[in-house]
């Protein structure tokens, strides 16, 4: 693999581009991104530190000289991966917009990240059971907190009066549900992309958030 | 592992019982159930045909007795999960119903089945990488078909002047990918049965199928 630059082997542009900046330029940046197409490939079962190493153009024990274990390694992209999106979510709900379009372009974005970041996405969500004590525990946090803060959000709102939503627990939790499972079967060589999704999904949960009149 | 009945170890009773008359009872059967307990637990790729094997109450070599490969039994796993939830799919789509009740009532028992059966559905949605050809290709089928026919019954609808939504194809597969993503979360020791779920997603769907006056 080259050195990190906005561009992967076919040329085009790479979507996760601003996910590697979090890492030191050179061979602790090249592994986590091997790490993440090696990953995506095979799942983290299956692929072993040889093939990260050599993918990232390193000898075969190279990774051990920047990461402690293949889950340490994991465990940096994963947390890389929940803090991109958390600042996504941040931004959105801190848009100065009336309650109901705010909270749902913040859904509609947040769906949108989840087509835009997908091959990292279904790592960091299907991998959970891989990460290592630590690792999980950062991960769950930060988890926790973007959980809470949209559910804070969908009650204040109902609190307000502002927004009527049927369980907002329930609605808040398939909010994130309808967009993390964008992940899933987004293809990027679909018709519809993540601006599309984007703007799918900020109507579907216009339709979920009732205005009070 | 012992013949397959009703319970679990724990004497629960298990929720997937429905599932596996589709396999001879005996080695058969308990190699399909131990599978789902191996895979769930562990991934495919880092399960042995020995821990299946050993888990069924059988020798080192036992599955190869009754299946070619650990592929596949994940097919028959995977193609058994597919059908039932394409029973569940087609039973809620000939209810007679007006069109909104009987899609959002769809859409909730949908939901409803991904919970009950959270741990054969993750298995055999996170693992359609590990198929083998003619495995994925039986699952496709049944996929396509599923997607296929709940895409036809809003379109209907739509056509028909019953009922308003954005972009049909999109909100049909939204739908799916909703109910989908259920297995992925769904805690049953949560304060939230299949049951609960289904009230609340029959609720949320009404409101992505607005009748039209």
């Amino acid at each position: 693999m080259p050195a990190a630059n906005a561009t992967d082997a076919t040329g085009s542009a790479d979507p996760d581009a601003e996910l590697w900046d979090a890492f030191p330029a050179g061979a602790p940046r090249d592994l986590v991104r091997a790490g993440l197409e090696e990953f995506a490939a095979r799942g983290f079962a299956a692929t072993t530190t040889r093939d990260i190493a050599r993918a990232a153009g390193l000898s075969p024990a190279g990774l051990y000289v920047h990461y402690p274990s293949k889950a340490a390694l994991l465990g940096v992209l994963s947390r890389a991966g929940h803090e991109a999106a958390a600042r996504v979510l941040d931004e959105a709900l801190d848009a100065d917009l009336p309650a109901v379009e705010r909270l749902a372009r913040t859904v509609g974005r947040f769906a949108a990240w989840h087509a835009r970041h997908h091959r990292v996405a279904r790592v960091v969500q299907y991998e959970l059971g891989s990460l290592d004590p630590d690792g999980y525990a950062e991960v769950a946090t930060l988890r926790r907190r973007m959980q809470g803060r949209l559910a804070d959000e969908f009650a204040a709102s109902v609190t307000a009066g502002d927004v009527d939503v049927p369980d907002v627990a329930g609605t808040a939790r398939a909010c994130l549900s309808l967009c993390i499972d964008v992940c899933r079967w987004y293809d990027p060589a679909g018709a519809q992309g993540p601006d599309d999704i984007a703007d799918l999904y900020t109507e579907l949960a216009r339709r979920w958030l009732r205005p009070v009149a």
